[in-house]
């Protein structure tokens, strides 16, 4: 039990993840902060925090938990307002979709507290941004990935574990290395992916006409493409090497399906196809074990 | 009203049309013949069709409406094997995602009755094929793209936009040329990078590892991954010309960000995932405008 969520951000993450911990009865308060102050009262009038602060660090006064759920670009700016309140017992938390850059930001600033951070990201989302989205279910039965480092103290990172654990997540440890280039992978390259489709179908003359026609593959394809454009300049960024890299091995495969389709080669395309399918058909999300 | 349908192929598509005819009472009889006796079989039992045919042109005897519901590559065989049978009065129709190959298949075994013959596309599908996911709600609210050419008659063109409307679709009328050059910038075109996208990643040493840890965006992005390998191998190699540029496009665009990215360009970054986004969110797939 936590006497005080220091919310840095109330947006769909932050606000989801006020709502769930209150559901649980892990928080007597809950105060927040975010740049915009209208968010920060809507926030308030919603009832997913307690009390609205004029700053980080006084959102942060008083409390044994933190967490930001801000674009993983404000992380550094954002841990040096509060690191003058971070000490052995508090737990501050971040929820950024990247993590090198984020422990390299805490190492930077926080220094012999870098302890008390440990680096969160929590496998979910929505592509509507935004405290009116916030919602206490948004993390249930879902994976957290948590990227400890050398420093980061035994104690912290239990709370951590145990809080989403407590949350109905499926908690999974490894190096923010391991994690920035798995989700180079499977996420930010999906994300870049869709974002290069649907412009490169706009840009067309036609592509207006195009896309009226587009059907539910299309649909689901590019869900993500809708994306927070901001939150997700700043991932592909931060992670630009691992990133560049999978794109180089994607489009090493993309051209590699060409040729076959070019020189009319069916049997091997239809290989290459089949392996693909049955890679995704057998797929499932990892959740947690005692949840659907 | 029809007296006979005769189904060429009873699958997901065929099945499902079958079905959605039968409850609209459009047909009184329906014959289905499929490569595979146990999946005709398996119609019958299941009541998708009421009769099975032995051939193609069995199903095809005494009916006055033809569905070819196959890969596209198998047309042309499949018209050869019931051309005496179609006459003037025969409504053929296909359910094929490429409509130039067809119509040329269609005029080369039709000859002078390629008039009978109307290419349609519905804009529908399930990423599981076969007659045990056929759906009677398969088609309704969807778009339904007809490719007439200047040969097809008029009687049977008014025949198929009326079914197919009656079957609760709206009917989109363009050229064979225009449907191939749209669909391979929303359809066709997202399929193979669904397929380069998933091959590249199991292709890597870790890559089990990584799709163990993908969640809901990489599940959406690359559920059209999981679709049949031979249909698919089919499409892309029927429309490849098309397929080729559009993917050309999309690879200058993908690389035109990778720039950006290595460069450390935010702003022009940020603009391009806006204009990504903003098209995005503002889309909805177009269907008929008596439905949601």
């Amino acid at each position: 039990m936590f006497e005080q969520l220091g919310l840095i951000g109330c947006g769909l993450m932050g606000g989801s993840f006020a709502l769930a911990l209150k559901r649980a009865g892990l928080v007597k308060r809950v105060v927040g902060y975010s740049k915009s102050p209208s968010t920060t009262e809507r926030a308030r009038l919603m009832g997913v925090i307690d009390v609205e602060a004029p700053s980080a660090l006084l959102a942060v006064s008083g409390a044994d938990i933190v967490l930001l759920a801000i674009p993983v670009s404000a992380t550094e700016a954002s841990l040096k307002s509060i690191r003058h309140l971070v000490g052995r017992n508090t737990l501050v938390m971040d929820v950024g979709s990247t993590k090198c850059d984020v422990v390299e930001a805490a190492r930077r600033v926080l220094k012999e507290h870098v302890g008390s951070f440990v680096p969160c990201h929590p496998i979910t989302g929505k592509e509507i941004s935004g405290v009116e989205s916030a919602d206490v279910d948004l993390y249930a039965g879902k994976q957290v990935i948590i990227t400890p480092i050398e420093r980061t103290l035994t104690a912290q990172l239990k709370k951590a574990t145990d809080l989403w654990t407590a949350l109905g997540c499926h908690v999974v440890k490894m190096s923010p290395q391991a994690h920035d280039a798995a989700y180079a992978a499977v996420s930010h390259l999906p994300h870049l992916v869709a974002f290069a489709l649907v412009n490169g179908i706009i840009e067309q003359e036609q592509g207006r006409d195009y896309l009226s026609l587009a059907g539910p593959g299309f649909r689901d394809f590019t869900r993500i493409a809708a994306s927070d454009p901001k939150m997700w300049r700043d991932i592909l960024l931060a992670n630009r090497e691992e990133l560049l890299a999978q794109s180089k091995i994607f489009q090493h495969t993309l051209q590699y399906l060409e040729e076959l389709i070019a020189s009319g080669d069916g049997d091997s395309l239809e290989a290459m196809i089949g392996q693909a399918s049955d890679t995704r058909a057998n797929w499932r999300i990892s959740s947690h074990p005692h949840r659907k």
